[in-house]
């Protein structure tokens, strides 16, 4: 039958991906169906009970700032908050949570089960519906038909998803789920590009075995850090303290003994797996003079005693598994609850993508999460975000969004993708954004709120938080400006207090806190004012000591936007384009990029590369307006 | 591999049947092992979210009496809590409460981690082992062998499972599960008889698509009752209120139009299912007259919006499920969140039973919960309980133990499944006990904690509240027997006010509460006394005012135990026995009883062949005994 109603959106999977999709799609007024196996498993997380960390935690602030669920998930279920590389520069600070399982599925689900527009169903989406080359809507198992004008597939690792412990296999969605076969297989009909990746998770531990007075005790920081900009202390439930061990020699021995029944090593699994996640397998293999690796004990919730042993994600058979469980200090007599295993599944090579993530081959059937060959719950939000919004304005007959490499993680996640592809599960990390400096954690929400109450993502009480925030900066930037400090007053002892030289002359405020050695609170503290809000005093200061850097940047980025956006002809020549190497020429055919700024991220391209292209097109173009 | 740890008991399954079956092991010291497909789904509730009600509260406090969880675990999960037949005898009386799904599962898993002896693993059984025709261990999806001295299955609605939507139909162990079918096949390669049954459940609604002004409200009792005889008020999360709704005349046309589509009626489904949960097709199919059905509207936790309508399970195509939920008062606009569906699952004689049990043909292999035939939650704890201790009592190598049908309904149950054999889902009635006067829920615990304390099932703290109640009514016996109240006195003058001629001549307060007229505390603030504590007043009250009827059953008990007990030989031959009818003789030899207490609950065995029965053996027996 046909559904009788139809929706602006429907979204394909309750992952990470698929909930920020449907959230997003629902908060701009868009009539949107969730459907999803199982609605027990709405927001699952299938590996690590985490959420961010360097790189990942800049996408969550992102997606909060767009007025999505996962930081405020997080504060509602984090129970220790970390900010790792606190004495770093703050482009690269992150902020990261251990998170109890039970908890941050219920408060996903709360946050889907009331949001206006949203509507759930649970059954399997075994088909898509095809009109004139357009995706238009969804079959479930049971025949019943959903018509819609966007589609977004957030399948996870479910299409057609093997599990793997060993030399044993058997077909999964992840441990206890089935895959998506059915729906795989008609994919595969259809004309994506379609490869295998593989992922990993370590088995789990009955923490009632283990001895935990021999392993180092980690708690979180004090103050306790927030995930979103609207998050409380108070929201969190009790914290608790983590562990860390280590493996040894007889672990890697051990593991070196299971190396035959490896399914990786044997060939058995043809999917790439993350590099940057590798299998303590993997660890051990590639790095034979490492005598240890680390293992972070991380409780999976506050009411259970089930363990997650971060590190040793493993697909060898059960025996070695528990052989190198039990060789390391702590673990002598651990029992395992759930066995580690690897899963392959189907990607899409994400270079049949657009910028909003609708499929290239397809109008009105977008793509987001691990099916693009990403890995982690902050890269699948992020995309489902901007996938769920994308639909959202097709469904609104507006053009596409999606912001630029210099505006956001966001940008560079989905840009990196879809102009390089990925050959193994893609991850993000600071080091991937040109202009790291301008985006970091602490201003995600300066980057994209305005944009995001634009598109109807942010709310009244966000947008609230945000102008104040932004009004507070503009009164503090005022104040800090008009406020001099003169020589020989009582002021300017305070402050050559804090410096090494006395101050030679008058200085305002804002000069002053540029210097590294003098921090907000005792310069104001030294005039006598009162201190702004927190989040502007974080953004007062950042900006003040960072000025210069910020501003290079600034720069670097209005002199190359000319070019980056320059477009590139779709029947464009590379090997008319004199003094390209031939591998550059060969680089740039296979991927055709859009515009210069694409073309400059295809690795091996060099910015001298660009410079000939650039100076190629002046000329070319030249000729084109002659001719026209 | 061969797992290195030799366990006791290993349980398949982690539903009802299998986590009272792993607790009961476990709390008798034995090492057991608790195997399931899903660590997260452990205790999950397939269908309604309730628990009790009448013949299925009396099962809850047996198994809460012998030290298992469910009682506690909807104490602690528990939103709305009501006493079924209050106004009638104690004997049917019953609690029903409603449950939060979520909590439940939490419950159940949080006693399932803390329970000393118990190890869970989460993975598929795909196999027994198999050695010498006894069943030692089982072998699991990735090739892992575990060991035991016995072993409890408990795979529920699993085996060869296949959901129905219409004419529509896949493979599941229930929605969002996957089947056990290796499993499956293997069994049915065993000498077991197994046929199909099939059980449905309705579409869930969402809340906020859901009128409630124009429904009935239906709230629990206050004072609230609690389930466990450990239970406290205090343990229960918030409360709720419930609506009813009723189906209509357009409701019944709806459904009527969609019969040609129904899996059941066109015949491809071959289950039987259950007669007294019958899916709404089949109300309105087997009671054409009657014009309107009871829903009631249950939430299914409380922090969701998902509703449970009990009264409308079906597995009609989704168009039908659809417009028949919107004709109903109430549900105009409602949204269906899951389809309500049948299944159709693979269940096993329970006539190759023992009453321990164990299977006749696989010694070392017990059966529990569903797939011996029975239907609801209670059931399948209630036989988890059994079968996991005498799996348990198996490996102490002590003889197995099952209370008789005149100590517990737990007796009445197992004896009705092996003794006929069940054609459809079997459920619990009152009606089905005998001695329902004697097996009251409020006294489960007398009847059964001396019994599960020898047996290592009780804890101190239970029996410590055993004893103190025990004591009490021993400590009042005597009092109210002590005590008497002399015409003429003050305290005399307080009774006659309560009754309808003053008393004649003195009386103890033992037979003074006889009366029905005069309460306990009437009574004992009349002769200015302390009352005891609640849980002694109650059976004070009772034995006093039903002491009547309690004596004559207790008596036929004693009448009936020696006949009832005198056994059949296993080669005798029914054909013999003169003045029986042809089709009584019939069903007695395929039944082929062990003891004449068999015989006579074998339907159609009336309580003159019974009779003639015992004639004949005396003769026999004395013949036997005269030729030995
Ligand atoms: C074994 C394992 C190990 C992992 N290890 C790591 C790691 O080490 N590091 C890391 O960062 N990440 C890891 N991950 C990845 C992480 O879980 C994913 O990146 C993240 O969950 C992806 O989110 P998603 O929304 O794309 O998909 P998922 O979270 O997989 O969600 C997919 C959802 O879609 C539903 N669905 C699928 N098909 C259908 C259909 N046809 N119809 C209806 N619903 C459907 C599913 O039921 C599910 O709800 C691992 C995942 C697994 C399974
Ligand atoms: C659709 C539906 C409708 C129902 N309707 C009603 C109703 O109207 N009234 C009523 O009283 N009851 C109803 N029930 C029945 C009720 O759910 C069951 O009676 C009860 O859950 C049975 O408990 P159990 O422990 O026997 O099995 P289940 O609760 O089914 O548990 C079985 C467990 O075993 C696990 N398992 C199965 N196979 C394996 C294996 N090979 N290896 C490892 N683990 C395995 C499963 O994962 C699961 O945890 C319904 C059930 C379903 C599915």
């Amino acid at each position: 039958m046909d559904f009788p109603q139809r929706f602006g959106v429907i979204v394909i999977g309750g992952g990470h991906a698929g909930t920020e999709a449907a959230l997003a799609a629902a908060r701009m007024g868009v009539e949107t169906l969730l459907l999803t196996h199982n609605i027990e498993t709405l927001g699952q997380m299938s590996c690590n009970p985490a959420i961010g960390g360097i790189g990942k935690s800049h996408l969550v602030r992102e997606i909060d700032a767009l007025g999505g669920a996962m930081a405020r998930a997080t504060d509602q279920a984090g129970i220790q908050f970390r900010v790792l590389n606190a004495r770093k520069g703050p482009a690269v600070r992150a902020t990261r949570a251990q998170a109890d399982r039970i908890l941050y599925k219920a408060a996903i689900r709360h946050a889907l089960e009331n949001q206006p527009h949203l509507t759930l169903f649970q059954q399997a989406a075994d088909d898509l519906i095809v009109e004139q080359d357009r995706c238009v809507g969804v079959v479930t198992s049971m025949g019943l038909r959903f018509h819609a004008d966007a589609v977004v597939l957030t399948a996870g690792t479910f299409l057609g998803g093997v599990i793997h412990v060993g030399m044993e296999n058997h077909q999964g969605g992840r441990a206890g789920d089935q895959p998506s076969n059915a729906l795989a297989r008609r994919l595969r009909e259809l004309p994506f590009r379609v490869d295998r990746l593989k992922t990993g998770t370590p088995p789990r531990i009955d923490g009632r075995s283990v001895d935990f007075s021999v392993m180092e005790e980690q708690w979180g920081d004090s103050p306790t850090p927030v995930m979103s900009y609207l998050g409380r202390v108070e929201d969190h439930p009790r914290q608790v303290c983590c562990h860390v061990t280590h493996t040894n020699e007889r672990t890697h021995e051990i593991i070196r003994s299971g190396f035959d029944r490896s399914p990786m090593f044997a060939g058995v699994i043809e999917g790439v797996g993350p590099r940057y996640c590798p299998s303590v397998e993997d660890k051990v293999n590639r790095y034979p003079d490492k005598t240890s690796h680390q293992v972070f004990v991380e409780p999976e919730g506050l009411n259970t005693h089930e363990l997650y042993p971060n590190g040793i994600s493993t697909s060898l058979p059960f025996d070695i598994q528990l052989a190198a469980v039990r060789s390391i200090r702590g673990f002598e007599n651990a029992h395992i609850t759930r066995p580690g295993y690897a899963i392959e599944y189907d990607f899409f090579n994400p270079q049949d993508l657009r910028h909003s993530l609708e499929t290239k081959h397809m109008p009105g059937l977008f793509f987001a999460g691990q099916i693009n060959g990403t890995t982690g719950y902050e890269e699948a939000g992020a995309q489902g975000m901007l996938a769920g919004l994308n639909a959202a304005l097709m469904s609104q007959e507006k053009a596409p969004w999606t912001p630029r490499r210099d505006e956001a993680y966001l940008g560079v996640l989905v840009d990196d993708l879809i102009t390089m592809g990925t050959r193994e599960p893609y991850r993000m990390f600071t080091s991937r954004a040109e202009y790291r400096l301008l985006l970091r954690e602490d201003n995600a929400d300066l980057r994209l709120t305005e944009k995001g109450r634009e598109l109807g993502l942010v709310d009244d009480e966000r947008w609230a938080a945000y102008n104040d925030k932004r009004e507070g900066m503009a009164r503090e930037q005022t104040r800090l400006s008009a406020t001099w400090v003169r020589p020989g007053t009582a002021e300017a002892d305070q402050i050559n207090a804090l410096v090494d030289k006395p101050l030679p002359h008058e200085y305002n405020l804002l000069d002053l806190l540029k210097r590294p050695e003098i921090d907000y609170h005792a310069l104001i503290g030294a005039v006598g004012l009162e201190p702004e809000a927190p989040p502007v005093v974080e953004q007062m200061e950042i900006l003040a000591k960072y000025a210069g850097y910020i501003d290079r940047q600034e720069a670097e980025i209005a002199r190359l936007r000319a070019a980056e956006h320059q477009r590139l002809p779709a029947d464009f020549d590379f090997g008319q384009v004199q003094g390209l190497s031939n591998e550059v020429k060969q680089k740039l055919a296979e991927v055709h990029p859009e515009t210069i700024g694409q073309a400059g991220r295809i690795p091996g391209v060099t910015p001298a590369a660009i410079s000939l292209l650039l100076i190629y097109l002046k000329k070319h173009q030249h000729r084109a307006a002659r001719q026209a």
